[in-house]
């Protein structure tokens, strides 16, 4: 056994646990708090598993799960970056890319390009996996943003028209999806819990 | 589209939000509070993706990340039994079978018995892909307990046997990873994160 591949993995692995310390804009479906990114990365792999059949085409759905495990991975030293402000997106980017270079190279060469890779193919959103992965990441947020009554939302000025626009991709990895996510939408205007 | 289906997929979705409120004995790495029962599925999913080489046998990893991904969807009626409390863990089968009948019938049935045969499968510990997802789950939670030197076990009164008993079946997934968790006991002992 190679002693020192083994360590890589396990120093990767604790550090990855501080992920959970990343919150998020959005909150828990009981509103007592802000969720965090470990947890929604759980929440979005398991709904990615039950709603595979909804993929807009041919999909291998572990793949989209792994790509899901690690997608917020960058968060740890890049922050959760709120895709409605617009100050905070211009250098996103730079910043994510960054965190990868870092975090990613703790593990052996081989299992950095792999995650790497997964990386790279969630953000470009080219694949059928990939669009179906961001498509579970976007919903997810609409839906928890919704059950919250907008809390988030109205606490941010955020608009339908800003929501639908943020969250047309979604419509690229699953349309039936996108057509559920444009209902919600519908029905947190009638409600109130955004502004048109 | 069925949308009876899609309804029952979505309040599936929805319900198991709730797992992010249950808290594990184990704390987090930077030992600010408890780790929940979300944030530790998604941890030990993506240890499953990066640990996979040292599995005893030849396994099919999708499978163990499907297999952590709901194996602790249970604890949201039955609640975090601690592993080291013989009375809570005399009712645990019943308390966690009911919560199975009523959570995962929330979906429909084709995918209720996918994930019921999952779940019975990663708590049957027979086959090679449960073995090693079993692996996953109690190596995480010593390194975790390692790591914050020893405070739960110290608060509890679990002595390095105890631990070794417990942890015991890593050998079936993994004997590297029973290895390297043996390692981890004897360190503990010499630097009185645990009593003999």
């Amino acid at each position: 056994m190679d002693i020192q591949r083994l360590d890589k993995q396990i120093t990767f692995s604790l550090e990855i646990d501080k992920l959970t310390g990343v919150l998020r804009r959005t909150l828990l479906l009981d509103g007592s708090r802000h969720e965090n990114s470990a947890e929604h990365s759980w929440h979005i792999s398991v709904m990615a598993m039950l709603l595979s059949e909804y993929a807009a085409e041919s999909i291998d759905v572990s793949r989209v799960i792994q790509m899901l495990l690690i997608h917020d991975l960058v968060e740890i030293d890049a922050g959760d970056t709120y895709c409605y402000d617009a100050k905070a997106n211009l250098d996103k980017a730079e910043r994510e890319l960054q965190a990868a270079e870092r975090i990613f190279k703790i593990l052996p060469a081989d299992q950095a390009r792999l995650v790497r890779e997964l990386w790279d193919e969630f953000e470009d959103r080219q694949t059928p996996e990939s669009k179906f992965a961001n498509s579970m990441d976007r919903l997810q947020a609409m839906m928890h943003n919704y059950h919250t009554q907008g809390r988030q939302w109205r606490k941010h000025g955020v608009t339908s028209q800003m929501v639908l626009a943020r969250n047309a991709p979604i419509a690229e990895g699953s349309p039936v999806l996108w057509e559920y996510a444009r209902k919600l939408v519908e029905s947190a205007l009638e409600k109130g819990y955004l502004d048109s």
